[in-house]
């Protein structure tokens, strides 16, 4: 649908997975599947406002990011931006609420199944690790080295990344992340030390981050949680359509965090 | 009360952290107490069967392990061992359900508190790290690095250890495991692709392990899977007494897991 | 506090159970303790905003409802109102999330101990009784008979009241309890046949009902849902805040739901 | 295959509903098809063993009842058979975990519906009800009047009932309670005041009773919990097997529950 809307002079924000790999190869070896219209890949911006605002402003058709792209992504950027990170051995360790997986009948998300245990999946390789290795990718300007292992948590909402990524000498990284993310009205750098909740984005648009580095050792542990449904879905195309529309970024997403 | 039941010619396996780790200044600075008998901790047997059976069966003193160093160990042993894996960067992200923190009453661990989310803890330092690193630097026969992050799921009980290690060159890491725990009675390594659910340990004293290597790259991923309360705590006490006592080593272990 | 803040000229909404119940020995029997200050028990008005409206503009200070007496009296009260039910017979079997236990620390409350299993409490006697008992004794103009039964589930937000009571000869149950809360804003009269889940009312403070007579047989059954912690507690505040300063009565209440 | 196996010479226990009611229209009624070996109902047993021990043992073919008829009955039995309960109006207010709706994909029971919510279901008429008033009408002698409610639990295993009935007068429900199943291995009746947990039956195939009567008042209230997967369906099977082939009653029953 999307060239005959454009056709028709609408502006589109896809919150489908068809615009967001610009190597349309790649991305058919992962969906499987012919790409209906590679002729607008190269056109499409990603929709993650914190790394593409000015050109998702004027964008026709924004791809709006994946749920784990988006807590991951969010926690390497300031790192990876800075070049001080290892980018050969990045780890990002992610877990996420059932509702990630939709509301299709299916007997491997009943409850009955997945309440009360918690396992890993698609380790040998997921859809949203291309996206995730893009990103990073684009802001390296070389290609990164990313394991990306999903898992299912017992609970509804939230994604939960734990990053992992190696560096050395000495590093004022509460800073670097505090200054990336001032002024951004979806990102709270949370202070030293801190151990961000699922639930405290629970139905809001908020990406909740804390940086560690245990022990002063050379491995950082970034901690980055969203809500799959809201930041990680449709309250980005929300925040998305403020900024095509000249609107308040905020707009719609003013709520505050349902705890408990 | 330890050295008083040795006294008297009891045999002891020590459910609590007192004689994990064999140094004892490092002991005291993570739990922030003085060691009340030192003189004891050279002798106990570190209660891990896979490890050290043979010293297991004759000891007088076992130091039963965590439920976070089981998981951790057993699923980083082969690699270690074999002296296949870069022991300068492991990384263990390990999920916990919350009878891991005991029935003690609190508010942090309240229903309302940590159902329908979830969080990591502890990351700065926690005290199952030095016994993890110690189990693993004792197999290496040098100082292994290691980050380890825990987390809170939000269910009862199951740890699952997702472990991450770089390794170099063509291996075969399926037979590497077989062959390490074939016929243990409590490690089941699961065919190559798997992916284990905690709950299919619900209530048995087994680790089930499975191995991959996501897209043949450097970085290995082992998913290592127990249930907290037995294989993690009262289980692997009584398949100790077993050994020491000379009973078959499955005696009274023998239920299969409660699913669903 | 109260005499003081009253003196001060203030108005008060309690939300503590010490203006709730008229009967001052009664109290005392229920609670345990001496009242403090019976002498404003008579001036209070209890704070059902569709039971007390006009009372509530005008008041000085307001009792609060409990959880339970909210769910419980909203889905009797057209019944009782009407007369067409037996108030000889009622029965109240309520089920609540574990919020309404508050946020001591506790071992009854710990996620180990109430996740995944389910319990009544309280059956010999609950606090909650003599305030249900109360409001349904006021509207039916004598003293009904009433059992009342709270149950704890597994999940954190949430009242589901099921009402028995027994009636006899034709009734239109659905105009019945349309008619009576037509016009008010946070009182939902489903559709015939509809059963209402707690989840559609998380975070807001309206409350749903549905009235069954299956069968079309003599006890009728009334479905009634809250979030204890909005209609049940705070959000009922605020309603109550409204009405008494002539606020519009939805004024901070017009969240929608959180689902899933 | 029923009465294949039986020609065969098998002796056969039907986990299915098709045996259970002995009225075949009422039952095509409520299961909406044709009954394909209506000349076998009036053989079969139905598999209550607390209530036809002596038929079991004999029979060719057993209905192994339903999950909620098993709570349900096994929690009325004394009062009805003593005679001591109006049984006109008994009640049955029924919560079960998700795993009573078995395995099939659906929507309706993913746990992105399901949890953290609560609600009835079924509340117009469900195919249990006339299961169990058939149970009670052969105890009772006459046709009683039932109002049966299931509700969905987010949880995986247990039923809870809670069952109300009028009586009058002096009884001493607890000597009635324990005698009536004084022996039976399977049947708990708990001392006064308690409130049995679903967890406490969780994995094995017993039934926990309690049994109230609040302020002395004319409504009873008997609290049921079993494992709806365990005393409700399996377990309860290979009881009327054991039964059937005399063996132990308590073969292969014999494990204790899982707590937490």
């Amino acid at each position: 649908m999307v060239p005959e809307l454009l056709a028709q002079g609408c502006r589109v924000i896809d919150l489908a997975a068809d615009f967001r790999i610009k190597d349309i190869t790649l991305w058919q070896q992962w969906y499987g599947m012919e790409h209906l219209c590679p002729e607008l890949v190269e056109e499409a911006v990603y929709g993650l406002p914190e790394l593409n605002r000015e050109a998702i402003c004027r964008a026709r058709l924004v791809a709006n990011p994946g749920c784990y792209p988006t807590a991951t992504t969010l926690g390497f950027l300031p790192l990876v931006e800075a070049g001080v990170v290892d980018i050969d051995g990045l780890v990002a360790d992610c877990k996420s609420g059932v509702s990630g997986a939709g509301r299709g009948a299916s007997t491997a998300m009943l409850m009955g199944e997945v309440g009360e245990s918690f396992k890993a999946y698609g380790v040998p390789g997921h859809r949203h690790l291309p996206e995730i290795r893009q990103n990073l990718s684009v802001v390296a300007g070389k290609e990164v080295g990313l394991t990306f292992v999903p898992h299912l948590l017992p609970m509804i909402r939230g994604i939960h990344a734990t990053l992992y990524g190696r560096v050395s000498g000495e590093l004022d990284l509460q800073s670097l992340f505090e200054e990336r993310y001032k002024g951004e009205p979806f990102v709270d750098v949370l202070p030293e030390g801190a151990h961000p909740e699922t639930r405290s984005v629970r139905g809001v648009n908020h990406c909740r981050i804390a940086v560690h580095r245990p022990q002063g050792g050379d491995t950082l542990v970034i901690l980055s949680v969203i809500d799959n449904l809201v930041k990680g879905a449709a309250g980005q195309a929300v925040q998305n359509m403020n900024l095509m529309l000249g609107l308040s970024e905020t707009s719609g997403l003013e709520a505050i965090a349902l705890l408990p």
